[in-house]
């Protein structure tokens, strides 16, 4: 095997092959030919809700919950404002720091905005945590570090007896394994479309609404597409009955048609037999890292547990940096996480079995010749 | 002259005739070729700054005080809040109802979420309105309906006399005339690049912060990209020195390419040259809905002064929806709004005093066949 082995797609998908072909398609066929009539002609109106929908299959949400537009942090910002004025008599926001940073800058920002307090603590504290205080529990389903998931359905009911609402970062896990929303009685959620859902860079955010709440969702950034009435032009915010009213300003239309061609190739997938091509990738790469790269120093810090694993692998290395440096270098790309982490992706859509032995091969020959000991993979860029 | 005539740019501009094969070539040649490494190889993470230098200088900014995400909703939440953040001893917030609707709806929630007051009258009463408990004025430079421009000069003077900062909305104004941010003054502003800059639907906006508030801007959407060092991956958010400390989330990067080939049109405009072919172009279908088109009952609602004078022309008529539906058949796209305006966009960087002549035949034509009387013109669609 030669060639690049991408083991980043959980930071950002790659295109399918007609995606450029595609995306011209849509400037010429649907923004030339038809302009401004192009809202109603071609659907971009409605855009938000059908790719949400789209989603929505993926996540175990019956139709009418989801809604694609902004990018995460606008999303989960959205989010946990509707959930502390669902549960409006509340005082505390709850959270685990398995978040990725940008979470929890909302958790901050929203909290400074409405004087709530927030308790964050271990992943393994946090069922304990909620307390009858809890408005809001704020949950990442994987963990983008360790790539640890939790447990959706009893992190949830937990919430639920203490009568808070919860809110899940679905970032890395939507696109590489069945997630059951609807089943596990989900409040709110949001998540990511550029990484396992190959949407494209930027591609726009999702929110899901249990259709229970829908009708007093009262979310904090309201603006004209979700209004009842748009083209009313009316001054006061009234907003749409249905998940619309999520929305804010005009949605980026470009990226929800980019996404909305990446979806295809989810059309015929079944999201449990992704699941179990997943863990067999994982089950592959953590096999291989015991027997062929612990002498090198690594360790294994996602959990073995396929119920507690999400669809990337983190190996904890003193010279990580270096490591991703050189292994790009040799075709192999994955990511540095601080503090001393190489994560590796493995996106069951478009990854075999023989990309995982491909992969080890190089990372044991980088180990063994040392080339990341090269002073060229050892100065950090500023972006990795 | 034949074809179609577009006189709705000021709601979604039409694209440059390469735009379809350099978003393509944007697919293979950057997501497909670079992958992950396409933040750094080619520029994506510094595009919001880069595309916003781009735009600074149509408004008379000098660079580092322009940046591109979201879309204006969301970005006005941002300036209003950071307005109200800056003058933290002030209770209210003065606007004018020339404001786009979504304009009052975040005005109203940032209200909600601080607990400050809104005083919105009307645009002649606005200077009036400026008071010592003002903490920030929010004012449109061109209204929507009625093309009204107010003195953008006069406006921030009037502000900074009561200690008040403003925000202003260049949604209608960018890209069809010389705008001076800096030589005004002027506090913080936001705008639309969808209209007047051709980025395509739902191309994200931009916002303006002085250089002089750049260290003290407190934002009320903190995320991870405006963080000032993104992968340490910290808690805790400390912005970034400069104007990417107004970005939230992941920047929509295929939004970004598209607007970015967009403004390559601008690139050799004087934007005084263009003011002044906008003005040709509404001096000459005032003139000419004047002495041709009164008669069937239109009158011009859009100032004559050219001072006052944005780049569209509103006429009221009593039967405005169907008169907009019939010139749509007849190939002249220009659009309603309510209550009762046919409104027309002078795009100056692609239309033609010709242009101007042949849709003012066309709308002769429909009003004298009487052509929109027909049923099929009379039936409303919810978007428009």
């Amino acid at each position: 095997m030669q060639g690049r082995i991408y083991l980043d797609g959980n930071s950002l998908g790659p295109p399918s092959g007609d995606q450029a072909g595609r995306l011209a398609d849509f400037v010429t066929s649907q923004w030339d030919a038809d302009l401004i009539r192009g809202w109603t002609s071609q659907g971009w109106w409605e855009a938000p809700l059908r790719i949400g929908d789209r989603i929505g299959r993926l996540l175990g949400a019956a139709a009418g919950q989801v809604v694609v537009g902004d990018n995460t942090t606008i999303m989960l910002y959205k989010m946990i404002g509707a959930g502390l004025n669902l549960r409006s008599d509340r005082r505390s926001i709850v959270t685990h720091t398995a978040n990725f940073p940008t979470d929890r800058h909302v958790i901050d920002s929203v909290a400074r905005a409405t004087g709530v307090g927030v308790r964050a603590v271990s992943s393994s504290d946090l069922i304990d945590a909620i307390d009858e205080s809890a408005a809001v529990v704020v949950a990442t389903h994987v963990d983008f570090r360790s790539a640890e998931r939790f447990d959706m359905a009893e992190v949830t009911a937990a919430a639920h007896d203490a009568g808070a609402v919860v809110v899940w970062d679905l970032s890395h896990s939507v696109g590489a394994m069945d997630v059951h929303l609807d089943a596990c009685d989900v409040d709110l959620a949001v998540g990511c479309t550029y990484k396992y859902l190959n949407g494209g860079p930027g591609s726009p955010a999702f929110a899901y609404v249990a259709s229970r709440h829908l009708p007093l969702l009262d979310q904090p950034l309201p603006g004209w597409i979700g209004h009842a009435d748009p083209f009313s032009m009316a001054e006061d915010h009234r907003p749409a009955a249905d998940v619309r009213r999520v929305l804010s300003g005009t949605p980026p239309v470009l990226g929800l048609a980019s996404l909305d061609i990446a979806l295809d190739r989810f059309d015929e997938v079944d999201m449990t037999e992704l699941r179990r091509a997943s863990l067999a990738l994982t089950d592959r790469f953590m096999d291989l890292a015991d027997r062929r790269l612990a002498g090198y120093g690594f360790s294994v810090i996602t959990p073995r547990d396929h119920e507690r694993r999400g669809s990337h692998v983190s190996l904890s290395h003193p010279d990580a940096y270096a490591i991703v440096q050189a292994l790009v270098a040799a075709g192999v790309v994955g990511d540095f996480r601080e503090p001393s982490l190489c994560r590796f992706g493995f996106a069951p859509l478009y990854l075999t079995v023989e990309h995982v032995d491909e992969a080890v091969d190089r990372l044991v020959t980088v180990m063994e010749t040392r080339t990341y000991e090269a002073d060229e993979f050892a100065v950090r860029s500023t972006v990795t």
